[in-house]
């Protein structure tokens, strides 16, 4: 339940002249991921917005880029939770190529929750915080075992 | 003033692993030929969306290939009216390669003013198409000349 | 075995301010339709390239749109083939939104063969000609029927 | 000599749902900015590629996210060298909104020279070495002043 593999088959235009999958593409990947993660543990970005009236700006990212993905490749991205306090939290993601199981990028993506007009920090929904404590209890609980 | 050329320098993100400018990146050509075309009359869009409510979503676009962009080559867009009406606007492209001149592709792009709220069909601002009326004259103009 | 399904879901990445699938991007769906559609018929893209030295530059696209997509929205990307000869192949696509089934948006793009040194038209690989004799022979099957 | 901006207006295209830009084009403009820096060095990231048979992937990128960037408005991104060796260099970048000049993003990108074919490291170019050498003694002369 902790982690969440989505996948993505690279297309044409996903890859510059070198014939790999261009490195700014690598953070769309990552929205991909952390979107379907929050769906697996049954939380939708989409309600957030409309429903709650908050949003969920990038405020940092990271990638480090290991091993290329060419064309016609798929793309696994495995989703966890790093860190999350009560206004933010942080995803760490890992790209695989999904034949070979070779490892493509590691990366970290922080975001902030705000309020949708007049944008101001405001707690996570109680919803997705719930989900956190529970992603929490379920580490402890595999530290332990 | 009744056509406008826009630059932009092909980066290596906008090129396949043939080496050459993808295709749907013309119709993101297209658009900054569209608001330089706007602007260079005196017509902002974000305004139109923010100060008037209104937005300009697409309708149809279409474009033939005729020559390929490389990494590092400036495209040179060519815009003009091809048509319009109180509620439609039809550009049409010309993409050029900077330095050779020679003809990369050709299109048109046709889009309807809708209302932002609640969206239907409405007039396009009257600045809009005083602009329109003024070019139209001016291509009329040209004919009897 | 004629029209082949293909699905994305669309990302904060891919809609622009107005909330909905930027219109380049519908064509960035029909190269994931046309690659499935290929796929499905056993046929890959990326051995055309690697092994046989051949390419397939667009040369004509054209796309419609009626309704608009949103953020985490299915897209349903229909493809099949329009016409085709020994050296080009015309696709069809109709893009829907898979809860609801409204048609979003058509279109229809043309490819040519060439070969990828020294760019010159150049025959479709014989698999894949015989794939479109074999859809053919289905679509004449299917209007006798 | 240091430092170089260059500059790209915000297309529709650009920004989600938001209505700002989104956060991997940051990477895109970081792009621009180091194959701009590059120019103004007299040095072609182009020719480095056809005449040399050499390439550059980016090995590593960070970005941290302080303000935003709206449709229609101009990034300015300011690049310098943060650090380099005989096989490696690493830009740092900052993009301002031009008007306000507010600070919207910082970040730094990592690249690695690699021979084309199979690929391996390999030394930069001579050329690029010196404006690597030329810079850093500009910074030092900066520094004794």
């Amino acid at each position: 339940m902790v982690c969440q593999d989505s996948t993505y088959r690279i297309l044409y235009r996903d890859v510059d002249q070198m014939g790999v999958l261009y490195y700014s593409r690598y953070l769309d990947l990552f929205e991909m991921g952390r979107t379907e993660w929050a769906r697996s543990q049954g939380f939708s970005y989409r309600d957030m917005e409309e429903v709650l009236g908050l949003m969920l700006p990038v405020t940092e990212a990271h990638c480090r880029y290991r091993d290329s993905l060419r064309f016609d490749e798929v793309a696994v991205v495995r989703t966890t939770i790093a860190a999350w306090s009560r206004t933010t939290i942080r995803y760490a993601f890992e790209v695989f190529e999904q034949e070979s199981q070779r490892l493509c990028a590691t990366g970290e993506v922080e975001l902030a929750c705000l309020t949708r007009e007049n944008p101001r920090p405001h707690a996570l929904p109680e919803a997705f915080l719930a989900i956190m404590r529970r992603v929490a209890a379920d580490k402890e609980g595999r530290k332990r075992a």
